[in-house]
């Protein structure tokens, strides 16, 4: 009897210890926040807000940035699905419409990537002064690039992303501020001014990179 | 009456909302933690496990790191007070001596620092998902330097901090795993073998810069 109480509780530190080892994780569908992004290579700083679902494929993002010194303001509305992005002006009234041939990621830690190190960000000595997260290391060979995400523990929000290829160099992008949800639904759907845009012109206007998409590195 | 409690409320609702407003902080004088330095202007990258005592002015920095794609290992011990730092090799037995002639740097927000902002590390949405930082910037004129530093609002402990001078380029750490306390006071005592040690040369082994002592960029 005693012998099988052991076995039981070795199986059950087993199993706890399995369950308790960080494992690739997927963000939440939905969600608003604010990033900023560091691409040195390209000059460009950008500080966004935007809003991400996941079940739609769809982003809104709204950015500022500056470009090689020169600043710059974007509103862009990326529909996955569609295959179409929006590039928006309230002010001017009016909408750009691009065609979109890439896919949408969605924020997770791919299923290959290698776990480098579970830290704590401040402090686990008090309550409220510390947060749990998971580094994963890994390489996307199709993209031939490496990445470095940082992801919390629990909720799988994304705190940090290190994006490397030979072309771009590092793109640094730091999220916070993160609810979970959507605050307006509206975000998703292109203003009304947007409805006398052209259809998409399959000649020029074609997005084929995710991360230009998110960048716009080669319109400034 | 109504009128006193209305007043009273108000006069409550000011008190909170100025004690609300982020102040520069002092970190627990006592702390045990890891840091990552990054300092690409000297192709260095440091991880190092820290204990660090306010009261005492003293830091033990166990490092490893590369420096132009050297790797090395220090150990490193300084007394602020005794003006002192030990370069210590347990392998070897052997301990260096040099002349720390800089002041203490504690861990805090400098008083003239300017509030940038207030983030959520992580989400608001549920807890344990999210860290309340405040990022402050500043200017020490006497280094002409910038400096950029983001601290835990509750426990003021150090999550980032981006020094800057035109010599050194940018120097970015990161803190994570911070306890508040020390888990071993012996930490700062120079092991027996360092008792042989000849007294410090006033002429050749002299440290004039924080930076320098904890970087170590001139030696390697």
């Amino acid at each position: 009897m005693h012998l099988l109480i052991s076995f039981s509780v070795c199986l059950l530190l087993a199993v706890t210890a399995v369950a308790q080892k960080p494992h690739p994780c997927k963000s939440p569908p939905l969600m608003v926040g604010r990033a900023s992004v560091m691409y040195p290579k390209g000059q460009l700083f950008i500080y966004e807000r935007f809003s991400y679902d996941a079940w739609g494929q769809r982003i809104r993002v709204r950015a500022q940035g500056v470009d090689h010194d020169h600043p710059f303001h974007e509103d862009v509305l990326m529909l996955f699905r569609e295959r179409v992005m929006y590039e928006i002006s309230y002010r001017n009234h009016t909408c750009k419409k691009r065609a979109l041939k890439v896919r949408f990621q969605p924020s997770e830690i791919p299923q290959n990537a290698t776990l480098q190190a579970q830290v704590i960000i401040g402090s686990s000595s008090r309550p409220g002064q510390g947060l749990l997260v998971n580094n994963w290391i890994g390489d996307i060979p199709e993209q031939q690039a490496k990445y470095s995400m940082t992801f919390t523990e629990f909720g799988c929000l994304p705190i940090t992303s290190l994006y490397h290829t030979d072309q771009t160099g590092w793109i640094l992008s730091s999220f916070f501020d993160l609810v979970v949800g959507i605050e307006d639904p509206q975000e998703f759907i292109p203003p009304k001014f947007c409805d006398k845009t052209k259809p998409v012109d399959e000649g020029d206007e074609v997005v084929t990179d995710f991360f230009e998409a998110l960048l716009k590195k080669d319109d400034h």
